[in-house]
């Protein structure tokens, strides 16, 4: 620590600045002080053997045999981390979970299970770790690990959850990227409420500043009710309608009392909203590609991980992926999908009715078993459909979409919105929504109007699908949910 | 519009979905598919004169001459839009705000300005906009075009923000993945109150759905208080301590009372966390290094915005960021600052004084007077930092810094984190903060602990550093603060 201390002095502090500019660098070299260590995934990917590596990483496991012990180190960089060669002596001082740095050769391995080995000559204890760790090498129920939370991305089941939510981030920003989309920030407080009904969670401002000069002395932080978005829509229509094309991605809020599997009370959200789109033909086009693409992009980038769950967790997921990158997409009107759901060989515990909100249940029987893959389901009643979506011509439907897949219902919910002034100043009406609250929504019909429309994909719910998990709360790093807001 | 029903009944609706997977594409071709038209930006970047070409987009202005008119059309993808040469008879139809489609040869421009213009000869207006479009072709303040936020995309100004927000964006997220980094999804709901103290927002939950079965009936939704998060910080550190480098990109919250041009109750802020992280200057360098190569980023991919800004807001704005991008940051230690800043030849409002808290305008003073550029301010005392921050070997102060940059002052907030077991414990015990409340965060010291720190990005104070942007509130799309919360 002295010595720690004698060097920041030396090569840090000692700077002269001035009027004059002249400015020197606090570091000695920079070379020193690019990140210290390269991960494992590149080094594993990158470099040939013999070269000599540092590592730093967590010790999974240790297996010590007559006159050599191995142990496998992961950084969170790869499913599989890395096989150290160590002497039983240097293996003793270690136990799982502690935090080590190595250095030493990368040799070409004997064993099964990886291609290259790190052959240690240096090992050093960053952090122990008592036999208290909750983490052992052992199985761990999916409930055990969501109680801890905190150590859980240390398991292959949340590490590779990790990379997944990562490699699908980019996946989407590519494909919206590349189809000249920009990316927008929709807020999380809002006064208004887009869905027109619905769970929302209140918020207040606590501990106000009462001494600042210009506090304002008010009951309300904002003086109006405001509440956490369900959805960035609305405010993403304002952005598409100068900006064209335009994509939100963020946290949206539900204060849903239901305790299930499929449900959190916070979750991500991904938005597009589109200027210039004419039929729902397009809209449904477009998502397929989004989801298609973005589909292919994961398993081409975490092919380990997602073979990972495909034997853990559902012995079908890959081929469940293949089939959703290579074939097109089944599509139903919703009263095509009340027929079949009518005459459909099985027992629901809602009965199908035209006019009625499809059921989970619905949903996983069209698309699991009627369709064996992802089905649009189009042109909803208007009545179980918000004020904002497109009138069919028809006067009974509206021009939206729900893209449902198997296993895990809708993922997907789309629509043209209404862009005549007159009638969507009718549906906020039939809505019983107060029309002042929404003029400026009223305003982007008035001064340039023009057909566009949008989906919004559930980002957990698309994880979901991808990795097979059950439960929702388990492909999130800290699930909210009803009773349930640890950290 | 019958003839749209008809359209989509026929190529659409006939779809014969059945348990032999019998699907049938809904499309007629997939060429008509794609989105519409291409954008403007991509139209004048991509597109060679004599081709035909449809574009979209909104009429900014109308310029009449004898035998010709000039529409300028601007659908966002850029700040110029298209030049259109009309009949004066076409162009007698058209209005400011109006949305058109347009189709047309792409022809060499004779005039300045531009290299290609559209000779249109098909012109549908999609959308009328009447004389009381508050947005006519004119000067407009900020405080007006804020306060039509709904329209302020469709300006000049605020369209060349959105696209710096989007470019931004990936600039980060290039950086980000190129060090080999896992973009992670911290709460914004939160039990936990990083900062210890300061001003929070607390939610409630608000019509609870009382029927469905599960529903836990209790006074409050999460059976604890929560709060809207101050920082991803704490959580980040979980994912770091399992995968090594993560950013989190998301809003935060503060309930500030203060009505200042540079406070908002919503923003967003970038922040990484790295393990194996042993020396205050590996973050600086590092830090250094992600500002630099995200503004030569954006420097590159919204040169026109750029300039745009540099003409209308600050004459010195492309001068200070290429500083930014090509020379070193200078680097002072706190108590060397506050020597400064003692010796200044300014008169303060607050006087600066050892072991209190710098003031905007001290921050102001360093970057913008004394170093003229980006300065690291080192190792401030303890008691003005939080609880988490790495003690420095002399006991007294924390292994921290703020990096200031001209006109803004605070752009950056990092440090290393306290990764000791028992003087973390100590720093709780001295922030009179409750330690049950924070075992989890304990215990990845007790579990494996490594050396590790990280920095935050005020997303909304870089976009100001960016474009000489003064107020916040002009940077964002939808701004929250104190009695405001509009949309």
């Amino acid at each position: 620590m002295n010595h720690f201390l004698r060097a920041t002095r030396k090569h840090f502090f000692r700077v002269s600045v001035n009027f004059l500019h002249s400015r020197r660098r606090y570091f000695s070299t920079e070379r020193d002080l690019a990140l210290p260590t390269k991960t494992i995934k590149s080094i594993l990917e990158s470099l040939a053997i013999n070269n000599e590596v540092e590592v730093h990483g967590w010790i999974r496991s240790i297996r010590t045999q007559k006159n050599v012990s191995f142990a496998n180190v992961n950084d969170g960089s790869s499913l599989k981390g890395l096989q150290v060669v160590l002497t039983n002596d240097e293996a003793k001082k270690l136990t799982t979970g502690a935090c080590v740095k190595m250095r030493g050769i990368l040799a070409k391995s004997p064993g099964d299970g990886q291609s290259k080995e790190l052959q240690a000559h240096y090992v050093e204890i960053l952090g122990e770790c008592d036999s208290t760790y909750p983490l052992q090498k052992k199985y761990h129920s999916m409930e055990f690990l969501r109680d801890n939370s905190h150590l859980r991305p240390r398991s292959n089941t949340f590490g590779a959850i990790v990379r997944i939510r990562n490699t699908a981030v980019l996946g989407f920003q590519n494909f919206f990227q590349k189809n000249e989309f920009f990316q927008i920030h929709t807020p999380i407080i809002t006064s208004s409420d887009c869905e027109g009904g619905g769970e929302v969670f209140k918020i207040s401002a606590n501990r106000p500043k009462e001494t600042t000069e210009n506090f304002t002395r008010k009951e309300d932080f904002f003086e109006m009710p405001v509440y956490l978005t369900v959805s960035g829509q609305l405010h993403a229509e304002m952005l598409a309608c100068a900006m064209s094309r335009v994509f939100t991605f963020g946290p949206v809020f539900r204060a849903e009392g239901s305790l299930t599997s499929r449900h959190l009370a916070e979750f991500w959200m991904l938005e597009a909203e589109i200027a210039c789109l004419f039929k729902l033909e397009e809209l449904l086009y477009f998502t397929e590609r989004c989801i298609r693409e973005t589909t292919r992009y994961i398993l081409d980038g975490c092919t380990q991980d997602i073979e990972f769950f495909d034997q853990r967790m559902n012995k079908e997921l890959i081929a469940r992926l293949e089939n959703t990158t290579n074939n097109p997409f089944s599509c139903l009107s919703y009263s095509e999908a009340i027929d079949i759901l009518s005459k459909a060989n099985q027992k629901f515990e809602h009965t199908p009715k035209y006019g009625c909100s499809l059921y989970s249940e619905h949903e996983k029987y069209l698309a699991t078993d009627y369709c064996r893959g992802p089905v649009f389901i189009t042109d909803y009643p208007r009545e179980i459909k918000p004020f904002y979506m497109r009138v069919n011509s028809d006067g009974e439907t509206a021009a939206c979409t729900d893209l449902l897949v198997p296993d895990i219902g809708e993922l997907v919910g789309g629509s043209l919105r209404e862009e005549r002034y007159d009638i969507l100043e009718q549906n906020l009406k039939e809505s019983n929504m107060i029309q002042e609250n929404y003029q400026w929504y009223l305003d982007l019909r008035k001064y340039g109007t023009v057909p566009h429309g949008g989906f919004g994909v559930g980002f957990e719910r698309y994880l979901q699908y991808l990795t097979g998990v059950e439960n929702i709360r388990d492909v999130i790093p800290f699930p909210r949910a009803a009773s349930y807001c640890k950290y």
